[in-house]
């Protein structure tokens, strides 16, 4: 059975993803530090063929993905209406996704194909279609959640996510989004199946019972 | 200079340390598994001279403290005005303490002089005055904030903590009081010091800027 992914979603020892004022110059919002520091110098060793707990964590990560779901928020910063379709994400011509990928908005627009395969689509559609279509997307492969938190934290507490990995970053926040948050009765869907220290980062990974 | 320290307090991946619906038969409230388990094990390997990760960090939580400080609700589940004086703690005759305890409460009353040395003082003063009055009793030794984590928050939130070791457990919670929130600009004052896996669980170690 294809599987649901999460991958790389960093968060704060005090268990923040993002902080308050995400805006064009700052895609994860006011935080003290990159929190994404390990994650970038993990894919560079990837791409050198160094070895590493980050760099397996990130190698993992790339493993078997057919299609991509994201919030409108890790898509961009503009709120509410669309006021034109310039904003086209923020990877730039060639994203790094190579397949098809959901953002859920309430404000749908027509799709988007980039270069490399990436295709943007956007919907409004509850997240059980979205997981639906992005399955058949897929053709058999796994599905990964990018983010924002917020996204993934509506597929966590529907029980739908197979496989969530974080990384804690031995950073502080004080405010921000949670990811782990309002869960409720749904963290009995899931278990704590990994706990592992690098030189940077704590990884954590949520398996489904 | 004596420090204020914070030891061995375990909280769930999710980052809660106390479950909702804390009574006499549940100190912790009600948490979906006995979050304290390591620590009960690494006292034991301690007392049977075995070394390990876990048990390294029981041994510096009991090193050169002097005197303690906890919250009402950590020493028991009575709330409000106390109906008696008949209630002495958790812990039995002989405390695990064996020095000083400084418990805050909106009820004051008689000092509480157990055997094996531990003497339960009640106080309604500030954070400030009861950390004073704690280094006094302590004689040049540490001081050790016991909990729970309402009463460790409100010191990390004035800046007063110096050392703060905790645990997360490989479990989630979903609901209940987390250990690092409302802490707003107050992180500025740590910084994360140690992430350390052993086979239980994640340690972690703030220490003060």
């Amino acid at each position: 059975m294809p599987k649901l992914r999460v991958h790389n979603l960093t968060v704060t020892q005090d268990g923040f993803a993002t902080g308050p004022g995400q805006r064009l110059e700052a895609p994860f919002g006011d935080f003290p530090e990159n929190l994404h520091a390990w994650m970038f110098a993990a894919m560079r060793d990837l791409a050198d063929g160094k070895a590493g707990i980050d760099v397996d964590y990130i190698a993992r990560s790339e493993e078997n993905i057919g299609a991509t779901i994201m919030g409108r928020n890790m898509f961009g910063p503009v709120r509410g209406p669309w006021q034109d379709e310039s904003w086209k994400g923020w990877w730039g011509d060639n994203p790094p996704y190579h397949n098809d990928v959901f953002v859920h908005t309430h404000h749908p627009r027509p799709s988007l194909t980039m270069e490399g395969g990436t295709r943007f689509h956007f919907t409004d559609q509850p997240i059980e279609t979205v997981r639906d279509l992005a399955f058949e997307a897929a053709g058999g492969k796994d599905v990964r959640i990018g983010g924002g938190p917020g996204t993934v934290q509506q597929y966590l507490r529907a029980g739908l996510v197979d496989e969530l990995h974080m990384a804690v970053a031995p950073v502080l926040a004080g405010r921000g989004e949670r990811l782990l948050d309002h869960l409720g009765d749904a963290v009995s869907h899931y278990r704590v199946a990994e706990q592992v220290t690098s030189d940077t980062v704590t990884h954590v990974v949520l398996l489904r019972r």
